[in-house]
């Protein structure tokens, strides 16, 4: 199976957990067999190398997430980057492109596009292969998924089919009806549309060239920046008259608010909290190292991390998104390529942070133009290089940098750093980056 | 006046703002009419020197305390330090005895004993003056303040005057009765004890020497270990027939949990935090430098410090003791005489910290069997003595200290540092102090 994972979405409405590097397909709140808390995309991973583990994935995703997709899944998995943001028909072009032109899937193969955080078993993966064989098969230019409806939602889109079998032509779209309308429309037999389909690779790119004028992964590239902000929906399923819908009635769930996704956890909390016997329908997700207590508490969600403490009854965490935008959003918490960092302090010409270097991994050789830094290695063994110098170091070491000296460090095991920055304007954006010639 | 302030207890109830080196009465929590925050303790000292600028204010307290008040009230305040905790009547003499042998106060002279965290008005103080000046012509051994109670409430001690006098003899003492038992007392005319009382300070004396034997400041100083834990009512109230009360009808709080607290709160929220417009009566203490956001919340107190997270219902949150105790309680933040520090990390053999000594203040001179330091000044300038050798510093400046290496800093300025300690089992009790002899 060729599957391309859609990987975008900003961050507000899982704050404090979910930020402008951290969405909420990377918050580790999903506890497997062996115990362990996994992300949405490390859980449909996986689910996916499980239904098929020749399946051929690609993330696409902006660049802001690569890092946090390498830290979870390693860095063998496929990543189509987009240069900028569009929408999801030039990523999904984009993505297209790549799977031919680099990894070598030929025209007459199926491609299945799905997003990355959807909350299902196995079973919809298994789904998922069968819609890629029905594209491959079929007369149709694309095969959607169509979930069978739980119940009226006025948040979704709708799929008529035309007819009751498991695989029919489409009737008709209908975008976020009322709850009416859905309840009707749901009675002449209409699907959830969960954003998934499938078409031969060939369909797709000749429809890029004719919307985009380009034909190919480089050109996709160069050009994605001048490429218009239009989702796949608008750009071909409209324009499209010849789609099948094959229906699916296992588990999905839309985890995209506090509500829900506390819903999918297996106890009612992760991290450090006390509940006393008062607290009801009560969840607490807390990343900080300090105990949350919860009192007479009653369908509630508590989500505490370096960003900011959520406490909100479970109804009302949906209208979230206004108050958060009006957060002032420094990121006091992200995973890299290379492990993660967390923000202690922020004075008024300095910021104090944690760097957890996974063992193996390192920085890019980099130097800061306005500000000079510290390292204190607090853990773990590694070696720096320092303006073309390798030195060992471990526990206790201390390495001084001024502004515009070039640094690295390298770790041999997993490496804990304090780095302390010190200087006026400290940003993330003074950082010049080149590749170490010498080692 | 000659004032002997309580100051005692431990900081459950107030958790995660309080801990075993800040009780409830160091946190700065009340407005000022100036738009600052002040703390109970600081409240108080402002009250009597509002209403007797001359008054001579001891406070009795443990050696934990010492650094707060300073760092809250300066370091002029008269303080009688306990060298080990024992109960309120040693407590007492010993600074009844160092008001005598210290501080000159003669045999003949009033003495008033109030516990340090009342919440009232300057009236109350006003009523003390009183206290001491009846206390001073009173043929009885100790007056009592009797505060008129505005409920039955269970969980004070009671006065039963002789009869409806402002003044009057007290006929009996009833501890925390059943609120039927409160009502039927109150209608007799019952008061609270509010465990304050004045007296001449020879009678205490005299007792003392009669119960423990020591007759001086120095013997009981000495012998302070050996002393019985007993209250002052116990000890010699209930055995002193000649005991007057006097009523006190003005504003009196006793602020000893978070439900009662938030009530002397003069706005929603101390420190950053949220609310939607499904907000009602939630107050929210935050000490975090990150925002509180809340959503839907009724009757709900909400309070974040390095310690933890406390979320409860106000009335629920007078239960929170057995849950506190429960807690590892490493102490996150502190005042100190010199300023303050706070936990910023704490790893396997590591602890980083953020230092902040106010200007004109110094550490005292110490060293480390245990543990290596790294000091990174994040902010302001000051001055180093390590093994003995003075050196400036200022903002980017580092100093290593290995273990044994005697270190202090003098801050010249208000001074920040970032401080990671680097050993095994890092502890307080890893700490040599001694006196710098050259500077």
């Amino acid at each position: 199976m060729n599957i391309i994972l859609l990987s975008g979405g900003s961050g507000q409405r899982l704050w404090p957990l979910s930020n402008d590097v951290r969405s909420k397909q990377f918050i580790r709140i999903f506890r497997t067999e062996k115990g362990e808390l996994e992300s949405m995309v490390q859980r449909v991973y996986r689910q996916i190398r499980t239904v098929d583990p020749e399946a051929k994935v690609t993330i696409a995703t902006s660049k802001s997430q690569v890092s946090a997709i390498h830290n979870q899944l390693g860095s063998d998995v496929g990543i189509c980057v987009e240069p900028c943001r569009r929408d999801t028909f030039p990523a999904v072009a984009l993505a297209v492109a790549y799977l031919r032109d680099v990894r070598g899937v030929r025209e007459s193969e199926p491609v299945v596009v799905c997003p990355v955080d959807p909350y299902v078993e196995e079973d919809y993966f298994q789904a998922l292969k069968s819609l890629g064989e029905r594209a491959a098969l079929s007369e149709a230019n694309l095969v959607l998924m169509g979930i069978e409806p739980t119940y009226p939602s006025a948040k979704y889109g709708y799929i008529i089919p035309k007819d009751k079998k498991n695989i029919s032509k489409v009737s008709m779209f209908k975008e976020k009806p009322t709850e009416a309308a859905a309840a009707d429309y749901i009675a002449q037999g209409a699907l959830w549309n969960g954003g998934v389909f499938a078409f031969r690779l060939g369909y797709v790119m000749e429809r890029v060239r004719q919307i985009t004028g380009f034909a190919d992964y480089d050109g996709l590239l160069e050009g994605y920046h001048s490429l218009e902000k239009i989702s796949f929906d608008y750009g071909v399923v409209e324009h499209e008259p010849n789609i099948e819908v094959m229906g699916f009635s296992g588990m999905w769930k839309d985890l995209g608010t506090w509500n829900t996704l506390t819903e999918a956890m297996d106890g009612p909390n992760i991290g450090k909290a006390v509940f006393n016997e008062k607290c009801e329908n009560v969840h607490v997700i807390n990343e900080l190292d300090v105990p949350v207590l919860c009192m007479g508490l009653k369908n509630m969600v508590v989500s505490a991390s370096p960003e900011g403490i959520l406490v909100s009854d479970k109804e009302q965490s949906s209208y979230i998104k206004p108050f958060v935008s009006e957060f002032d959003h420094k990121v006091m918490y992200a995973e890299k390529s290379w492990g993660s960092f967390r923000v202690l302090d922020v004075g008024k010409s300095s910021m104090t942070i944690k760097v957890t270097l996974n063992p193996g991994h390192r920085m890019n050789y980099h130097s800061h133009q306005y500000r000079d830094e510290v390292w204190t290695v607090v853990c773990g063994e590694g070696r720096t290089i320092i303006d073309g110098t390798e030195k060992q170091v471990a526990a206790g070491d201390v390495v001084t940098m001024a502004a515009g000296t070039w640094h690295m460090v390298i770790a041999d095991t997993e490496l804990q750093m304090i780095e302390v920055q010190l200087g006026k304007d400290i940003s993330v954006y003074d950082k010049q980056k080149h590749e170490p010639i010498f080692c």
